[in-house]
């Protein structure tokens, strides 16, 4: 997802271009196997009849949004499906963006770097609010920096690239901080399948219209090409402006996009009916091992890290190696390990580094990191 | 495609809803077989390694574009790959409106009801310019309209909903007005694969900056559900602000959908290598077979119609029974055949009505009609 950004562009080519083997662990791509029935979806659905292959609801099919709306508990009327979380993302932060008053968005730092780049193509006002020394996002900083001018606020628990999870407390103090000043609170939960703290909570927990939760099967079943993801916003029935968000996501959804690639929903339907928790719980438990010798690696390299919580990246800082780009290349080549520098998320971790573990070869990264820092 | 906004939607469920049994001609949802290796495409793809399952390149497949670029005859720096014609049609406008000076989007009246609601959703001003008597766009009535404000010229040939197909001096003519005012002609080609009269011409015919060229597989492979469309900027090397539109419309779709699904390219891209011109000409053959099956019948009920050209849709006016939506019911509940009301397109032929011939039963269609109007 990140690979198309100037600096995660910039880093991949280096590595490629690097005399010996790197391993990478700059791009977010699950490394393990989709459900099989993901697999079994698609193969059915290329012998379907040729009405199978014509447009769905531009909102998404009626059966894969009834499926998640259960799941979540939610109407389904508040369910729109979209092009991975990516336009889920778009289409809350544009809607609140427009609807609310105020003209600014405020993120964390580090920033996800697609919030960054959406915020400015939307000419919103900026405001990146540092996350403490543990990585976490204070609810009560938020507040400080919030005003009036406030429209929206994204956030990603679990989060890229911190690793970090936000537990219930930090959720409904952001959901406050959005309804003391009438604004829209974003919730990327896109990670939630891969929780390790036991912390993650939904934002569907709180009680408020002062919230969209966005998510995907993107990294939960290992299919970030795919693009299906999905948006739910609050009930129709909610008070103004709150209620009127979904008619507005879907009308811009319906004239940028007018639905949603078919082959992609119809496996992923199945998919979400017929794979067990066991498939997401294997997937975790090795993502688990892998941040644990990860971890192990950083210790003995005597790195500062923020341990992970959830999702599959973690930031730390060498000694006496700043994560700039010239110390990235520096590892690259001396390290064989390629990874992001960390002003690519903003200024609170600029001297950091990001890893993302989604590779089979993050152990082997660790030993080289161990041997490098010796 | 049109089946969500709210005029078709209300005749789609009008007619569901009928007491006997009624022909849809409402949707233009291609009724035939998509190629066979389109099928082949997504079955191999449903066994691929997981790596091929993750982020596309966020522009497109390298190999679809290249694949693009030499049927086209266009540098692979100018194709990007979008989630069918619509975000094509999306990028396009959305670009060419912040690129050049001036804040009006000029299009044909009928028009494609998606142009409107984007014209609407981007905030320009919209100038509709009504077709001549033969359903034709007139270059120097366009330029009669257009002035320093004019930003965009979006058209579509073959054309939805007319039917008809711009000739080479008609589009050289719109490039000539849009170059006369510094603004952007966008032409929409989607349905190029289906022009009976030998007369369609591509913009990319012209050499001039000043256009981009959107198309689809939707129409052509009959997989409107799919999403795979693609733009054709002016390339990087144009003089400025032409030169920009690329990068301009790859950071919007980058940001706006990350990248489109990958399924969907990878069998479109096999499809499009393995697909001789027999299997395009088949449906061309079938299609014209049945418009002029629809056309006597529209002479033998006294109707006033424009004969296709391309496409396939006819747009007819009955006598004594005006495109109103009540005639529509009328035809619905008395015939048994479903058409649309001239004015979900606007006000030049508010009192013609639409057909979409992409039904296996447009000949019994005609039939019913014939026996109504006898």
């Amino acid at each position: 997802m990140d690979d198309d950004t100037p600096p995660f562009f910039y880093v991949m080519r280096y590595a490629s271009e690097a005399e010996g083997d790197v391993i990478d662990m700059v791009s977010g791509n699950p490394d393990w196997e989709p459900p099989e029935a993901l697999r079994e979806g698609l193969r059915e659905y290329a012998g379907a009849e040729p009405d199978e292959f014509q447009y769905p609801p531009s909102v998404g099919l009626d059966e894969l949004r009834e499926e998640i709306a259960q799941r979540r508990g939610v109407d389904i009327s508040q369910v729109v499906i979209t092009n991975g979380a990516g336009e889920a993302n778009h289409l809350a932060m544009a809607g609140g963006l427009e609807a609310m008053d105020g003209n600014e968005i405020i993120a964390a730092d580090p920033v996800y770097p697609y919030y960054d780049g959406r915020i400015s193509l939307l000419g919103a006002e900026k405001t990146l609010v540092a996350v403490d020394e543990n990585g976490h996002l204070d609810a009560e900083t938020v507040r400080e920096h919030a005003s009036e001018e406030t429209a929206v606020i994204v956030v990603n628990s679990p989060n890229n690239p911190m690793g970090v999870t936000y537990d219930g407390e930090t959720i409904e103090g952001l959901v406050d901080v959005a309804e003391e000043y009438d604004a829209l609170l974003v919730s990327d939960e896109v990670y939630d399948h891969f929780d390790y703290s036991g912390k993650f909570t939904s934002a569907l927990s709180v009680d408020s219209p002062n919230y969209v939760v966005t998510n995907a099967f993107s990294k939960s079943m290992a299919i970030t090409g795919w693009r299906v993801g999905y948006a739910i916003f609050p009930h129709p029935d909610s008070p103004s402006p709150y209620g009127g968000l979904v008619d507005r996501a879907r009308t811009r959804h319906m004239l940028t996009n007018v639905a949603i690639s078919r082959p992609a929903q119809t496996a992923v339907l199945r998919a979400l009916r017929e794979t067990g928790p066991e498939y997401y719980e294997a997937s975790r438990e090795m993502l688990e091992e892998r941040i644990d010798r990860f971890t192990d690696a950083l210790d003995a390299a005597g790195a500062e890290y923020t341990k992970p919580e959830g999702a599959f990246y973690v930031m730390a800082r060498f000694p006496e190696m700043p994560g700039t780009m010239a110390n990235i290349e520096k590892l690259i080549d001396e390290a064989g390990v390629a990874g992001m520098p960390g002003d690519a998320f903003g200024d609170s971790r600029a001297d950091w580094m990001r890893f993302a573990l989604v590779t089979p070869r993050a152990e082997e990264a660790a030993q080289r990191l161990d041997e490098y820092f010796e």
